[in-house]
């Protein structure tokens, strides 16, 4: 099929063209299976194929931004990266992303595990259903993927041949350069929000010199400190979940980025549903205990991934940054733990200043989130998006007099209580 | 020539094997030639060859570190990395480096404009000879490369094509990431020191937690913080100088780092310098002059690039990163400068630690400097080192508690006037 140039899959073409490779896993024949296109994201096209003895997903790249359309061309190779951001965190937390079956790069296309029954986290956020073990799950596919994939880890000749291949994902990091730090902060093209109830405090936003600077300040750390390999776009979205199991999908956007961007981001995803929750209740309160835990879960994911990023400083340090030669070695182990301290601060504040900005981007910017567009009263999305929007400035600019989570939980709190005035 | 394997040149085979691209530089016949094998470094073979109408240089790349010996093999291919960053930092500073005339990648080979009458600048601050306006030329040959090697100048593309393409200068990169950032703070098989005179200071640096804690996140940023395209090894033998005329050459440890990498180191060289001086007094006093001048040429350089920087800033600013769309377009002017101040201050306080750390790798390590080595009298250089080993230690550990090159002089002048107790 390689040789073939480059076609879009269609529900009806998917069994003849990748037949060959899926009989064995879904039983023969092709033409009795149930094929499926699912794609909801915003940029490719998803199967699911079905036979009598299993099923696969099928996630093929379009040569555009599915949600824009083909006035927003961009390259096939993203699958390239994804398909190698897969193989790299199935090897740094096994079993947490789907394994991969086939990979086909001239189709841009990937066969994979179909997770099932597993949802999009993002829908039993807005549906109010809690999933156990979730923070935990989360924390240590961030400490796992992001301290393996850094020079704390590998080797280093290794880590320098992967930055050089994934520092060809332009079209995609172009996309989070652009639309997560830049558009939401001045009156670009493709932004839009929910208006005119929000003009004000997006005026506001707009006029905020510290914010402006703090949002460019984390732009130019997302861009140039290639600290590690990051999924890139780990929001809830990007998360699927089944009693008590969570799997992480979608890291077309990796890059090497610092090591608080992902961390940062999914939690921000976590006080956005926090946020969203009165647009869903019926009557006051109603909510209470499922908005408790979004909470707990953003402070969860952030305690463990501090956790097992201390845990693996301590048991698998073997890169050439902070080399137990120097310190252990040496009689100094609270050299390491100084140094972890040290590290650990700055990984916390540039993720509260990323959650910060993800928050901006998903109210102001292009690509909104289904818990605030599902409000359908303006008014009641409108309250929720502002109070999101105040404590996303409030991390990005003061990320760094943040002392821990109990700081953010205070301001989250005090904002639900007291609206934002 | 490209089809032969490589061979290194010598004086007798050089005018045969590169008469076709030098005839016409240095007139006919190639028999008449002047050839000498010049290279006082630690890794190339460097000819001078010089005709009727002119000179060149040839420098060309051994498969070894020429330090060390064939025991340590170093890749040719670091001529290549030399070749792309001369071309790249003579369109950014132009004049400032060496012209190229030719490059052969597979004999690992350039051929370039012959500086004459120039010297190594170090040479000159041990002989206590001043250059008129250095501080400035090296001060904006740093600003000019840095920041038009940046997000802040270039399409990112391109700056992550490149980024890519440097990323394969491993071998170079692990000698500094190896001799300057850990090998000098333990006792490695490469390090010497003047012993047994800095001994006693030596344990203390090599105990000295904080120390060791900010050598590690400089390597870490030096590493992983993919900023600009660095010169990577900027020290005063990296310069040659003619009455009033500085060119910059030597820059085969070109990668991507931080903005404070280069500036930093070139500061340090001068600091040391400084503490070198009284080595070479016959009388108490006699070098207080030229002294006193490494010491406003260290100033000055941190002051020019400072003032350069800003100047680009302000007219230049054409990248990704805090882009006037945001501020200027905005009527926010001011954010624009703030976050120059904040950039600047982050750039002055890396720079304050890579200075420190080549401070002590010039004099802990394996690669030590002409202006220490040749103070004969074993005591007097090593009271020069240990005043530069505390100066080290002082910027590394307190960077970011250093309000400007005051406290830097302040704390040289304090050193060298009551010595080290």
């Amino acid at each position: 099929m390689s040789e073939t140039p480059y076609q879009a899959l269609t529900v009806e073409t998917l069994p003849l063209r990748l037949g060959a490779h899926l009989s064995e896993r879904l039983g023969s024949p092709p033409e009795s299976w149930r094929v499926r296109e699912v794609g909801d994201g915003n940029l490719n096209l998803v199967f699911i194929v079905e036979g009598r003895q299993g099923g696969v997903i099928v996630k093929q790249a379009l040569p555009y931004v599915r949600l824009v359309g083909d006035a927003w061309p961009l390259p096939l190779k993203r699958s390239f990266f994804e398909y190698h951001a897969l193989t790299r965190q199935a090897a740094r937390d096994p079993g947490r992303v789907p394994a991969v079956y086939h990979f086909d790069e001239a189709q841009a296309l990937t066969i994979m595990e179909y997770l099932t029954p597993h949802r999009i986290l993002r829908r039993d956020l807005e549906a109010g259903v809690k999933h156990e073990g979730l923070a935990d799950q989360l924390g240590n596919f961030c400490a796992r993927t992001l301290f393996r994939g850094s020079d704390l880890s590998m080797k280093t000749a290794e880590r320098k041949a992967d930055v050089a291949l994934f520092a060809d994902n332009v079209a995609l990091c172009d996309i989070t350069e652009t639309l997560v730090f830049t558009d939401p902060y001045y009156s670009a093209p493709l932004n839009r929000h929910t208006s005119p109830q929000l003009d004000g405090i997006v005026a506001q936003l707009r006029a905020d010199v510290d914010l402006k600077v703090a949002a460019q300040q984390l732009k130019l750390k997302y861009c140039n400190h290639a600290e590690t390999l990051l999924h890139g776009d780990l929001h809830t979205g990007s998360i699927m979940a089944h009693e008590g199991e969570a799997r992480v999908i979608d890291p077309e956007f990796a890059s090497y980025g610092p090591f608080g961007f992902d961390v940062g981001m999914l939690i921000a995803n976590f006080l956005m549903a926090y946020f969203a929750q009165s647009g869903y209740e019926r009557r006051p309160g109603e909510r209470d205990d499922f908005r408790a835990w979004t909470l707990d879960v953003a402070e969860g994911v952030w305690d463990r991934f501090r956790a097992e990023f201390a845990h693996l400083w301590r048991t698998e340090r073997k890169g050439i940054l902070f080399p137990a030669a120097l310190y252990e070695d040496q009689g100094h182990a609270l050299a390491a733990e100084q140094a972890l301290a040290a590290l650990m601060q700055d990984i916390w504040i540039d993720a509260m200043g990323f959650a910060g900005v993800e928050m901006h981007r998903r109210i102001l910017g292009l690509a909104h989130i289904a818990e605030f567009e599902h409000i359908e009263n303006e008014d009641a999305r409108a309250s929720c998006e502002a109070k999101a929007l105040r404590l996303g400035r409030h991390l990005a600019v003061n990320r760094a007099r943040l002392l821990g989570f109990a700081d953010v939980r205070a301001a989250a709190l005090r904002l639900e209580r007291e609206g934002i005035a």
